[in-house]
């Protein structure tokens, strides 16, 4: 389910078709996408991306170049969401504030990560697995935990690759 | 995939009917229900809620009118989940009791919230992104973490939007 | 979604055959699949098995006999995900090392757990909802928590199943 609407560079991959909702959205030239993925309108997803299986990346989500997004990542644009409105009525587009997310080229986001809305995500930074990220991340940042707390630096796991599993099972 | 024996009600709006998998259950009307959702059989849902994409509402669970389901909500019904009897044998529907959860008008869940078996969360609670909830959830409050604790009140945070982001931070 | 080289064992049940993505895997006899899982090439899966919903294997996952994955359960099998080299180029499989996760036999992992790579998960453990599993699980553990602690003993929560859910709570 691609809608007609969607934008895609070239050389973007998309393993199944027929298993993702995607609408409105551009996705950046060689960026890969995996099945069970929601892409809602006005996402921009940069070039050389991937976005794994069962992520879902919410209006307000800017996604630049070289990003890795992991499985079951789910991206948040509200604060305070509700079905209705204070007064009982359905809620509408016209209801709610879009906070708006950027995640900067190459930072990697783990599997089962939850960002929620309003949040910048610094370049080359790195977001454990099953985090909770409820502030902006520095450039370079290993973030993990619920709420997400810096644990370490991108750069020192880099040179280390040992060393940043070790960062992650110590937060 | 909708099963034949779903009962929608008026106004049900599922955006990807093809990419659910609902059966045996009751949608009350004006609801709404995102894509890569399975509602399974008997479940009760109200009216005028949202269910988000990629979440999960199993037997057992009950839904009140105008609640909120985030992306990725993940309900739980039984104590000890197993793919065999102590014996070995297959588990089939006897072998287990199916714990009922109930959500109370007006409550929000947060994305890729986790909720055990057995539990009631309470009129106008909001539940946190990522939280595990494993105790009932008063009326008005809200609750974040692993497992997931009270943490403000629902109706502080209503009066000041930026009350609510800032409640779930200290989290 | 069942590629042709998948090799399914005698009675194996997949509820939703269009709803699935599974390639270059092998699927035990009397396994039961649910609906919106991935389940990657060279990943094994055991007898009498229960792969539920929104769950995602990845290659170099092995899962023997008797075990229950819950709902939206994502397994990790690299230490430092990336979309790019460090040069740049798009990452292929040469650009980095599989690390082999095994979930030994009757093991239980709670719904949107999430088990990180390398990872050896005993025979009777059980892993609790929404934990983050960063270090091995000896045999009948029971663990929980971000990231996951020992909280009890699955052999003293089977003798009282009221105990396993007062032991997951105080995780």
């Amino acid at each position: 389910m691609i809608a007609s609407d969607v934008r895609l560079g070239e050389g973007v991959l998309i393993h199944q078709p027929d298993l993702v909702n995607l609408y409105g959205c551009r996705i950046g030239s060689g960026t890969r996408v995996g099945p069970f993925v929601e892409i809602q309108k006005d996402v921009e997803v940069g070039a050389n991306c991937k976005i794994s299986s069962h992520s879902f990346l919410c209006s307000g989500v800017i996604i630049e170049d070289f990003v890795f997004i992991g499985h079951g990542v789910m991206f948040i644009n509200d604060v305070y969401p509700a079905a209705v409105n204070a007064d009982g009525s359905i809620q509408s587009a016209d209801d709610w504030t879009c906070l708006p997310t950027r995640v900067r080229r190459n930072a990697s986001i783990g599997s089962n990560a939850t960002i929620l809305g309003g949040i910048s995500i610094g370049e080359h930074a790195l977001i454990g697995a099953g985090a909770v990220v409820t502030h902006d991340v520095p450039h370079h940042a290993i973030v993990a935990g619920v709420p997400a707390r810096i644990v370490g630096d991108a750069r020192a796991a880099r040179a280390s690759r040992e060393g940043t599993v070790q960062t992650l099972e110590i937060s």
